[in-house]
């Protein structure tokens, strides 16, 4: 495959309605930028959809599983069929992602990205898979380059799928037992930021267990000894199938103009991956929140992101994407419902200082 | 009126089913402790309702409207008949408070406590208007005893009529022009913390507006020199009609076992005098936000309040409370509809460290 022909091209959003959005908003009846990240998000959707009264529709979670060669290094303290039990709850609708899709009436796409186990044909699941989990990266890279694109590919066609069938805002969620290390890793590499830095205690890992996870991924990355110029290199070394294809996901809902809801550690790690590439997806990108894993706040750091919920989130599946989009419904709302001074006949504030309310 | 027959008794609530929820809650299909703050919000919905499936019914936001003598010294850019002005634009559903409550399917209740204006009797207006606007507390007390105790019993009476019709969670909300200068003094008087770190830029105060509001509020805190041992004179002396009538709300909702839903700076400050009067109501509390008003995370701090969000909302009317009701929501849902690791069949983390996903 030609990677230029596989990989969604992203466009850098036209400036060109933001005067007239910032208008909008700064008439509404309310104090200016009372509204405070509200505000924020209507300029952005509004920017990334070109009008002044955009529309959120057909809201889409896709959640990818894969498998990760490097949990026999012992990273974990979940046996790796979780994953695949994992997936099993999503399609009966039992993890906390069923119930907040559910809450918030958004559609749930599960996919096998790259589990290793062998799923029933006649289930919701969608099959993607690459390969039956990842190589172990502290031996050799976690996929080939073949498989890294076909991950990226598979994703960017999945996300057009939704995006035709009327999606225009997406969430992304993942499982995979020991992709936090790999998160870690692709952080480490990717923003050359010490690996100690990005290593956290995962779902409680105590004192000993987070020194052996930093003692195998400082292994895993002298053993690669890699720049982090080269992003699929580093994804096709270090990723997780499920990681890969969300890049890839990621890639295709932005080329379609859709709004990304990036949620937890994985998420941004994928994202990463994809801003290497496409730097302009940064553009359609709403952080979601800050995960309690200790890497995230840094990586959203290195981002300039500001997250909207910081509320100890630490369970991946696109919960966070999930919990926090009733608050991007609400930016969109205000935006295309508040009345303002005019219309409401409200008097505005008078020249002078003083506080309002 | 005898005040011990008027202010609604606040129990502290059983934690027999402590053990039973907490179990529950980690048992389900995530990482212990994964679902972070909602986790907690669970486990409070579950000892306020004394069950294992707590329930959320009719969902209420009572918001309180009131005008402020104090506006006369300056104090806001903003001129008083805004507050009128604001109420008819939430009886006719275009501020932002109707917005966010037609989102959430939340019931909106609007009450003049204390405008300075004769609304139409033939509206959905609440007409509980104790005196068209407090007196100046720069000269006097803001309200009679007489006056503070009738807006309180009000306050108490309508909510618990609201919990009659069946709501069982309460958002707080308020409007008028003045009221960060009121909420100010109510803080510094009733936490004994200097003035200074109590008034904030309100609605966006440039350097001159905020020292002079300061000027202004240390002159009324000078002028009572008053402690602030007596919740009630405190309350009389800088209070407003909104705020007296929105802490009797809180206590009367309390009273029913219902959750309080915490908005931003005037309703922690009405909030503080509740729980002075009856201190069990704060297990009743969840802290909807951390206002951009300055002085909130400090008011917050001494309450060892941990809001769900911190998004820089620096608007009032309850708007707050409203957008982290989805995440009240999210956390009851979670308790009542997660698989558990049993049910769906999924292994949990082996003794030893390491992370799990």
């Amino acid at each position: 495959m030609n990677l230029n022909t596989i990989l969604p091209k992203v466009e850098s959003l036209s400036q060109s309605l933001q005067a007239a959005l910032v208008d909008k908003i700064n008439h509404k009846t309310k104090p200016l930028g009372a509204l405070g990240q509200l505000e924020a998000v209507a300029l952005q959707v509004g920017l990334i959809q070109q009008t002044l009264t955009p529309q959120l529709s057909n809201p889409t979670l896709m959640v990818f599983a894969g498998d990760h060669g490097v949990v026999n290094a012992g990273v974990s303290p979940y046996p790796q069929a979780v994953t695949a039990q994992m997936v099993l709850n999503f399609l009966q609708g039992g993890a906390a992602i069923n119930v907040f899709a559910r809450q918030h009436n958004m559609r749930l796409r599960v996919i096998d990205a790259g589990v290793n186990h062998e799923f029933d044909a006649n289930t919701d699941l969608i099959h993607a898979k690459v390969a039956a989990g990842t190589a172990n990266f502290l031996q050799e890279a976690a996929m080939t380059q073949s498989q890294c694109e076909q991950a990226l590919a598979t994703g960017a066609s999945l996300a057009k799928q939704e995006a035709a069938a009327g999606a225009n805002v997406f969430g992304f969620g993942e499982m995979g037992i020991g992709n936090t290390s790999s998160a870690s890793c692709l952080m480490s590499v990717l923003c050359a930021i010490p690996i100690e830095e990005c290593v956290g205690r995962g779902t409680g890992l105590d004192d000993a267990g987070l020194a052996q996870k930093l003692s195998v991924l400082k292994q895993a990355i002298d053993f690669h000894g890699m720049r982090g110029d080269n992003a699929l290199e580093v994804l096709a070394t270090f990723g997780g199938y499920e990681i890969a294809m969300m890049a890839g996901a990621m890639l295709g809902a932005a080329e379609q103009h859709a709004v990304l809801l990036i949620d937890g550690f994985i998420a941004t790690a994928a994202l990463l991956v994809a801003a290497q590439l496409q730097p302009n997806i940064l553009q359609y990108c709403v952080f979601t929140h800050c995960s309690g894993e200790a890497g995230h706040r840094r990586l959203l750091a290195h981002l300039g992101a500001t997250p909207l919920l910081d509320i100890g989130l630490r369970l991946g599946e696109g919960t966070g994407a999930a919990l926090a989009y009733p608050l991007v419904q609400a930016a969109v709302n205000f935006l295309n419902e508040m009345a303002s001074f005019e219309s409401a006949g409200v008097s505005t504030a008078e020249a002078g200082a003083g506080e309002t309310a």
